[in-house]
């Protein structure tokens, strides 16, 4: 409970001002929320999970399922601070995460172990992975794959929102950002060759009188599996579902090595777990089944993350949620570390 | 977020008072928490219901398990906004659920598909189960059977509460209702070759020293799921015992087509995930489990069904109580309109 | 607490889409929060104000100090629902909004007691004070004078808002939509021979290192009242300055018939008594002095007002926030129709 | 925040049932809450005040204002605990809490030093002032004169609530008991010669379109104060006043001895102050206004009070309102030892 | 909701202050919280878990699962109020509770059943158990094992704590009693013959950057079963581990009747269940995951038992963190009485 | 909402570790709350104030009623994050405190405008106050005069405290803490020749049956103002007694330039407007009226103070009382800088 709140009290530098700084992992805010279609206040998500992290230390930081303290190891993981972002124009803000993100991603390791220092965004809402996929497009010269914790598609169109919010600018927003994404190449998906991206934990309900969000979503390369799906297959269900579309079931190995781009839209959880986010929906996961699910995926190459849709308003006074998006945070670290 | 605020955006009609506006489902609200034992403020369990029911449209209704739009089908459904019953006297106050209930469900439908309406109500506390059944007997002109959802009996002789309690009146209450239900041979249970009702969800305390309570719930011929059975047989296991006890188990087909009332007490859920009721009690489901559950069931012949003890007082920031009881009922019309 | 929630259960028309019904004073949502420089929720100001207005009716509605029950009286007023006003780009979403009002103030009275419907809007956030004077101007062929209750100044420059945010769309927004206002001529205080409207509640810190922010504001033909002034010269002192600033102080006369915006931010008040909102500033007045001041210039030609900044997510579970902004509009519904 | 929790850590005795252990002033719960008309959950309230009163010690009672430490003093105050009531049917609890305030009020005094016990009841809903008042009618001999703090006159002819409300029973209410006590006899206001009762703290809006409330108010011999008026004439405008009504003024002396009965409905504070209430009104006085008007009155012969309509639900986690009625309660026993 | 707040409206006594009163199982609330590393609050802990114990009556108390009332048996259960002790001074206060517990644990039982009363402690934080424990070793003569459910270790040496905190008396903190009691021989399980304690449930993040921990865990003679361990073996699983570390496995009896001290840290329990605690771990049991391992070991001879860190500022207001606390108090007094 | 929360986004230097660093004003935190009687939590005080202070930067900071900007001056400000203390052993605590304070006051100053930098402190509970004037007076070399508002007298013999808690550590207190200060002459009041320190804002309850406590106090050089002194002499009166004794009346100059330590408890604030704190008192100021006189007393020659026992479990999801707080520094600031 002392001391400013850093991420885990990880050393605070303002990167994007601090060029000389050098670091291996980042940890930046992107404190956005005006592209969410229902309850909004994700701009405080960042300062909730540096909050909820105060008790993780270097000094206490090791991670036993991992066999390795992600606070003491190669890596120099820094808090790098909050994107500064427009609340009131969306189109600026999208340029500005872009920029930022960017940035961030070309600067040079601190370590050398490897070449592009990776990113971990705290959000702000879902429509953050745009931007993030733009720059790491642009960082890595080949598209992503994406493996996509949510609710929800967040793959459509955004015709799909009723006609009297058309704008352009509109597009723009957190349940279309990844038809975006594919749109403009930034997915391997749907390039030739490319391996599909997985959505995990879906429980939405969909367009229409019919098949044709989940046609669309399929159309453009995406593998789905269902929140309910784990009381069949369990977590360990899950993990293989996942592996094996990455092509890293066992016996496998071609494709393992794909930049992965892991997004943890919090509402993946059931609102029990996470009530503190803008749209929930009931009979998603506990955030044991996830913390799971996120340690037996580990040796996926994850380049970029984000843990989004923190919005601390909504959420107990025992701040069960931004604890939730610590935890998820804390596990991502220790999987790029290890 | 936008307009007024009836469930999942659907017409409101005064129906009570506009008999000329045709309807198949009417949803409606008895803000009525008189007659409960603990904590009270059930009766602004409708406003919450609907509430949370906002992102629930016809628009983006698809309910891909259930394979239908609730929303966009053969079926017309109605807000038809609460019923008028009196908080100072629940003699007063039975007559006028029982004569509302009554007059809604005598209705010609608007299809023509079914022969009368269904009604759908949110509730209030359970005791509203007693009208409903008053209701729906004078409606079919035969007994229900009734599948109950509760972490509670509420099949109690009134001469069960503490004597200082004693009261004519004091008899309707949340905790006796499906007890004066059997008695005045509302439910087909207690009827010569009529089938068990079924209880699921149980995990409360019992009077005295022994298996009183069970006996007499025995007697009247309720058969009962408790809370923890889920641990040993899953929600197929729970599934398969309320089917097998409808004869609706695999292979067989009498007796389905009973005229079955279904009642969810929100309180069947852990206190983590159902904060927001009167007398919650730990150790219950996720709402993972109850929603997989009403998805199994839905081949019975549900002709009335409400969701009940809804105290939004006692919830989260984050509304996850209503949130969750939304989607009770997003699964029963589903489950009526397939 | 029964019953669907429109506005002192007022009855509810979607008056944008049914031009034939009539009105003489309209209640509207604007459900609008994407201007605001710090806490959102707004957006669910609306349907909060509506919530806590439960317990107003005309059954028992008579004013006691304005010796009037404006819900029995000549003016029919209805809950015309919320403008459908997108979250996501406020170009927009400025657009709907300045549609919305144009053609709701534009209509034939139902009582023909007065030439035009008067508006009262329920907030959203302050921006939406732009459109509406848009519409005002344009119903109304004149510029209006405001009266402008608020903790803020809202005549900032946009310049004055740190350039990283820089972009035109973001002019619009909840700090600078009078500046905006007086530049385009829809008040009079800018106009020649116009009158100045007026500030009153002020307590906000200013930019830079001197008096500039006051300088622009007096410039744009302004009269402030400070949150303070009141310790001084009490509730009367601000009523009488006030009214001699319209022109109708004791003895005057001429003014006093100008079209008046009546502009009430909730952050008027002090933190304790509305906390429900988005830049709360300590030191305000409480709820009594607001109601007695609005109850002492109930003479102004009031022809549209707001309350706004309501943000329900930071209220308390007595939902003390919305109950003030609910009783404020039932004060100006009180003079409107008096 | 050590020990089972009784007021002000009294020596807690269940006085209905031990005759034998003698009180001067008796602190008592009446959990009850069925009368109400809008939000529930006053039966909470006398377990809400005691919690707020743990700071309050013999230790440490010393009341500076008063110069007095009720704790230690010539009277024994016990906690004799609550009321059984029944939650499901007024005519039946109506009865209970007459019986018990009836047997508590005539027992005899352990000091000696007054005839009969004082009662201090912790409410439950304002309607228990019948009860309360029907005994200490019986226990004196002779009406009393009552001292009402309320934002409501609670003098209401019960036909004033909407007639599908209508029962006999629904008579009994927290609005209309004091109309119920008037047409009884129990109080001197309606007697020939008899004194007037009085109401401070008003702001209600009245039925229909007129004075009609007000008039009926003054025809059954009530007095009233409104909320406002303290802005023209202070809290010692307040207290003249009462006194002045009570023959109490200075210079006279006569009718100051008749028994007083003290209610204060805790929605008397404005709801920054009490949001824990059923039926709060913006506009009210502040805590410390309400406790310098009662130091004002202690001269009057109070023989029984009440402080009713706190209900925890809706207060905040600082328990503002529990606090303040738990200050109020102190401030009542300072004068009933003076 | 009625009466005096003690635990299941159990008979109070001041156990320590009456010794003519005898009991065989004393309920007694530490409320002690200054040996915390995070969020305060549980002082108010044992408060809050007798209010959530409202609804357990010995009238309405027979658990099914366990097949007894343990509110209508052989044994005597006393609510004994809460040990005074000092917030300011860890030194003396666990002498306070040390002096307390012995003197509690001394007493002859009422019953004669057993030989020495049982005591069941609401905390509280949980260095509460090495003044139980120390208690518990004088009036059985021996050394106890413990069965601990718990995210945490709390067997870490002192000197594990950042240096900054150093000093004699931090020793004794909710971290470090169970090193301590192990240290000064009170735990068998560091005894020559000695059987392992039991730590259940754990999910912490350890020191350093490696396996210390949980090897001086080891040396200590701990075994561990981790929360997720759950996922694998299930509940029946666990209670298999827990038994067969007892001696209690199928076909096994020695070692069964050793003296066992259960101690039950409810952040054992996921964020989502029990919020209300000062170190909260995300990805911990569900409620009835708990209660289900706790039935499964009611074979042990319990001899002591505690329940701590409940911290009710960070619980919901529906206050699931108490009643879940409340539930475990009810499964372990079944236990003890069977 | 963006960024590293640091008070009012001032620079963040660890300045107890970075003598190089110099400043003029420093802002530290205190998270201290082992010295508490009732409700603990202020150790997250100084992080809740520095969020609350959010919405002040140096661009938007300009104070209209000093006439200053305190963040555009002379005076170099740091928040120089927080002391690292002890929650387990208040012994070692105030030594940690008076350590750095001790060394933070010594420092040069950056500017040379004053000799040595002016301490803010963020608490914490208000013990802390004797460490902070222990530290002035070595720093000063003399003893300082007091202003302290509080509801509390905060200077009781450690003895008026029961005796069970007895302990030479506990003397440190919060309620204690100007007691020892003025036994270890700290304080100018009880020197030969030295002038009075002043209490504003008292409302407390007493020790045992007399004015013993103020006798005490007024022995040890202390003037007393109660909150209720206010209804009768408004702000400017409680102005004008506190610069009386303070040797700055009109007229009068000659001791106004002793060094003051200014100490605001917020829970001189009623509880409707700092709910957030560990021990309220109904019947306080407002916010409005506590910052009036703040503003009142610029002229002090105020070298220290502190605004303690904000414990933030405790305040509304506004967070009106950190709020409150914030602006109480942000006052003080401006005082100082002038
Ligand atoms: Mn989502
Ligand atoms: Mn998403
Ligand atoms: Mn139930
Ligand atoms: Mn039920
Ligand atoms: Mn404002
Ligand atoms: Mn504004
Ligand atoms: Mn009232
Ligand atoms: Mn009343
Ligand atoms: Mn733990
Ligand atoms: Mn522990
Ligand atoms: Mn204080
Ligand atoms: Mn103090």
């Amino acid at each position: 409970f002392s001391g400013i709140a850093t991420f885990a009290h990880l050393k605070h530098v303002k990167c994007l001002t601090t060029p000389s700084e050098l670091y291996d992992i980042a940890v930046i805010g992107a404190p956005f929320d005006t592209a969410v279609s229902y309850r909004p206040g994700a701009r405080f998500g960042p300062r909730a999970i540096r909050h909820a992290s105060s008790r993780q230390t270097s000094f206490r930081g090791f991670n036993p399922r991992a066999n390795i303290n992600p606070y003491q190891n190669w890596a120099t993981i820094l808090d790098c601070g909050d994107i500064p972002v427009t609340p009131m124009d969306n189109a600026v803000a999208l340029k500005q995460m872009t920029a930022a993100f960017t940035e961030l991603g070309q600067r040079t390791t601190k370590s050398g172990v490897i070449s592009r220092p990776r990113l971990v965004t705290l959000g702000g809402d879902h429509s953050l992975a745009l931007p993030a996929l733009r720059a790491l497009k642009e960082v890595y010269g080949r598209p992503l794959r994406v493996l996509h914790f949510d609710a929800h598609l967040d793959t459509w169109h955004p015709g799909k929102y009723p006609s009297a919010w058309e704008s352009e600018q509109a597009h723009f927003n957190h349940g279309s950002m990844f038809w975006m994404a594919g749109n403009e190449g930034l997915l391997s998906n749907v390039t030739a060759g490319g391996g599909a991206s997985v959505h995990a934990g879906l429980r939405t309900r969909l367009s229409g009188d019919g098949w044709e969000d989940y046609e669309h979503d399929s159309e453009q390369g995406w593998v789905r599996i269902s929140a309910d799906d784990i009381d069949d297959i369990g977590t360990r269900g899950v993990i293989k579902r996942i592996l094996d579309s990455f092509g890293k079931g066992e016996g496998e190995d071609e494709g393992g090595e794909d930049p992965v781009y892991l997004s943890v839209d919090i509402d993946v959880l059931d609102p029990a777990f996470a009530p503190g986010t803008g749209t929930p929906e009931p009979g998603g996961w506990t955030t044991r089944e996830l913390i799971k699910i996120l340690r037996g995926i580990e040796g996926l190459n994850i380049v970029g993350a984000d843990v989004v849709e923190v919005a601390p308003a909504y959420q107990g006074a025992g701040e069960e949620t931004a604890l939730a998006a610590a935890q998820v945070v804390y596990e991502i670290l220790s999987s790029m570390v290890k």
